[in-house]
């Protein structure tokens, strides 16, 4: 006969519950502190792997190449991204508690910890990749893999070469059908003096609106803003971005019109992307303020020189930083181009009640 | 050769991170939250160890019999102290990642789960336990241990008969020796008109003298709080109160002259206990509302009632509340009595640079 | 010539930074902590006037007869739903400030403030009763507007008596069409045996199909949940609900099928509901806590008995409880009925590329 | 007769509540978020305005130089220097509410808020000033102060000449008078082989045995640290440092050995002054982030380049970094040198009962 179902083994927590071993108690030293050390680092690798699990689950929704606005799941990703943004706002809280741990606390059995360090959690340094963080854009690049056993380099190597979540996110940023609408723009009413733009690849009426009116709002001081702008959007253009001209245009579309029903979705999923860089920074951050307050100069347990490191860092990784810079190319709303009716209709509900 | 400290082995991620087996999964069910419900339920026993953890030590420093004003410890149980309040503000923040968990995401997998249910936390009860909430307090009395198992049910029962960290409290308010020196309370002034309130108990003319300023410090409204006044503080009383009325004018002297030095970690020990039954209110209370916007008036899995029981339990499971109420028996710092100048000197420091 | 905007005199710093006259200072008396009391609450007042600008502009939003869901505002009203609710927090969070008061500073100022009061707050009483708090539903009716001025009050008694956001909401979701479509629905597939329910109102297949799953979810202890499943969903009942019939159906219907476009938004809506009735949750238990941490049980500046009234009001002040109740009328997604092909098209995007 | 105290003329509503003029409502133009603009600058201020009241409050106290660590001002310092961290946490959590407001929406109103600017906000720089930021410290020298005007620009002139709090800090610290009792000393054991140290500076014993045990505790990699010792610690240094080598002395001294009753409360205060720095350290990393998600790479209203100047302003303000750096040259507990057991009774209470 099976046996009733109960809280404790349904969490296994004999197992959760007796993995703590104080590095202290094998040296007969007391060291207060290092349970909450040990607790502390638990938790977070069991948040790092519910962040696994989420961020797995919209790769494998955004891998869909069937995947459209009629999805119910572009919900499912939207609600999800924003969990993992609640989730590493909690992370973030936690370094409080880390905080209460004064420094002649930690040096109680700091030095019995070498050479293990921080730098070993490779939960974390997958799930950068697995978002969108390549190799080349790390810091300490040889540096942040030396420490993890070969099993786990091979994992956050494979994330690295494969599909990131921000190269899915670009793949379906490239597949908005708006502007193949030849029908849909027919009407579209153009101010803007006809120029020579299109050889700098902005082919659709649209985006020569669009920057035109652009230019007319840039103060004398930002005018170089242009030569970015033609970076950003246009197709003849160096190659080391991380989105495509195409799907940079359809991203800013989205943040332009977003009431429309249908970009309302994806403008979530955009701010949302914003939103976990921010945490993730200022996760950094702390994370970095709490090293150098914990130990000062002395180096870390796992050799490295500690907060340079992670100030280092903290300034590089930013994994959405190209959507972030989109802000700087948009117009006041009221000079916003009007769409043609036909791509407004499309843009909304088939209900016609 | 011993093999060198690594963070995944010092931390025993192997049993931590493999401790999730979601039932759905043994029904071949797609239930994604689950893991979610999984994890962020392994995090707060975590958590609760941790709590533990600094309870016990508390308790060991309390417990001694020898712990006065000048023991280091003293600094030691106001800073674990403040650490769990710390640690509870992170598991009030952590119901936030809960909610992001639908009712319809839930009951993909609720019945699943029937009759585990989350009054199996055997930990938190006997935390309350430990720091001295008592059988009889309880709500539900024998409904909150007829889920755990025989071993827990001990340990629950153990701490409830032996002392409490609230009962080690009072001893320790008990052996303020303030009042005892005779010599040096020789020259205290008195305003007060002789009254045959000593009957009553208070047998200290500074107690006296307190008593009548309290009582012209009342509204017309307030005159009943007299009555209070005496139950609380005065020796002939009824004896259901947690804290005797000897350790209730301790701990209502620490507050009234918290500035001098001798008292001032006594003032911040008692300011953390409101702190923590604060943030302890505030769990149940989020926890209450959780749980009613995730299964309504549904009967948990546990087969309670769900909200009604923890609304119950969190009106009733304050468990410093006496503490508390002493802020009603204050008195304006400038309508004070003056301390003798040999007291003021004793509650201060030795050196005399 | 016109000067310059200068961010002073933009912010009008002059009166914001002037407005600051401690009481104490009239007395000649020192307290220090008067100028924190006046502070915060001058920013909850800030604040609370931020939040009437929000909800007037969505009470307006949502007073549009003609506002459908391919209309870009919705995406507003749930915009601006989720900022009230960040806002909540915040002045939830603001509370640990105010609790760096201890008792003692209070009472260095307290009585000079009589019979001033925080109940003589009318900007918080006016967004409650916007929101839709009933008058019939306050606590203490006649007490919680006997200290306000008369032009407070009528604005209270205008809010009371006019449409409020819930009754808004109310008629939102009746004007819902997905029920009227008699072409949609004519490929419903039942499985439920034929009743007799209709007699109690529930006319459409769908709903009468819908009760039979969901009576067959429920636990044996749970049956009598069919009797407020009727009360709740079916046309002839007792008409003291703040939603009708129609609406709780159309509500249940998003909740179920939150998945379709054109139901995701509503979805979010309902959602945004219940978060900001938990932060007001939050609010007023935390306010209660810590009032009765600062008085205890003397009574208020303003007269009243403190913590027990303010207890009674949180208890009592849930605005959205009824879309909260919903949730006890959920089955598992899986058990769910298929919605016809036609009608599932219509709740998706025109746009067929 | 006077009239009865209300809460709204208590708090000035009339005035707060009627100083939001948006530039918007000027023009003509819809701009629903310039009211959140307004509103959440303005409690900006009256925070800022709290922090000076309080800053202003402990200046005055640590500036008697009657003050000793019987004093029971001094927990006044520590208790208000807690409550500026809270005050300052409740201001990190405020950039969640203006980051619910988007570019598009910013972009409503931005361009008619020139050249009005938050580098304008006097208050914050002045506190800056207060605490301890030098001029010579800051980023962008002539440039702060651009902007502001005259008497705003005079009043943090003043108070950059005059003494900063980390002056009376640094003056404290060096009223410590435990090294120049030469009793107390007398039987302070030492192992530390005589060596020639003293011409460096460290005439006490206690320091030159505190130096070698030190300089024992460093791994090979951290040799250079002594060196860094001597510039801290010795009286023959370079002389740029904010705290002299004998305030240092003492600072390190206090974090050694903070049990002892004496340094519980001078401990308590260095660690709020790193707990302050650190808050201040995330308001401008999360504030220059929210800047950078707000208006990308175009400049600010007030014509700065925005991101960039508050990413270095942010890098750089570190106000009490020279106590944060002592964490530096901690050793571990147990390898500390014992007091002579006369020091440490004067580090302890005078009560012998």
């Amino acid at each position: 006969m099976a046996t009733e179902m109960h809280y404790d083994s349904y969490l296994q927590l004999d197992k959760i519950l007796n993995a703590q071993h104080p590095e202290s108690a094998n040296h007969n030293i007391s060291a207060h502190d290092e349970m909450l050390f040990i607790i502390i680092h638990q938790t977070y690798e069991l948040w790092f792997k519910q962040l696994h699990h989420e961020v797995d689950s919209i790769v494998s929704i955004m891998g869909k190449p069937a995947l459209n606005d009629n999805s119910p799941e572009l919900q499912v990703v939207v609600h999800r991204l924003n969990r993992i943004a609640v989730i590493l706002r909690v992370l973030v809280h936690q370094i409080d508690i880390l905080e209460t741990m004064t420094p002649m606390d930690f040096l109680d059995f700091r030095d019995m910890l070498r050479p293990a360090s921080g730098f070993q959690s490779w939960q974390f340094k997958l799930l950068e990749a697995k978002l969108g963080l390549k190799f080349e854009y790390r810091h300490g690049k040889e540096y942040y893999t030396s420490q993890l056993r070969s099993e786990h380099v091979d994992l956050i190597k494979n994330a690295e070469t494969g599909q990131s979540f921000l190269q899915l996110v670009n793949a379906w940023l490239e597949r908005m059908p708006f502007f193949d609408d030849e029908e849909g723009w027919k009407n579209f009413t153009v101010i803007e003096p006809s120029t020579s733009e299109d050889a700098k690849g902005l082919l659709h009426p649209f985006w020569r609106e669009y920057k035109y009116r652009y230019s007319n709002s840039l103060a004398e001081a930002e005018k170089n803003n242009l030569e970015a702008f033609d970076e950003v959007f246009c197709e003849h253009r160096a190659s080391h971005y991380t989105l495509s001209a195409k799907a940079n245009r359809a991203a800013l579309f989205i943040m332009l019109y977003r009431g429309y029903p249908m970009l309302q979705l994806p403008f979530q999923l955009l701010n949302n992307l914003l939103e976990i860089d921010e945490q993730l920074s200022t996760w950094r951050h702390r994370h970095m303020n709490m090293v150098h307050r914990m130990i000062g100069t002395r180096i870390g347990t796992g050799g490295s020189s500690g907060k340079d490191y992670l100030k280092s860092a903290a300034d590089k990784h930013y994994i959405f930083k190209e959507i972030a810079q989109l802000t700087s190319f948009l117009i006041e709303r009221r000079k916003l181009p009007e769409l043609p009716q036909l791509i407004g209709q499309k843009l909304g509900f088939a209900a016609v009640y």
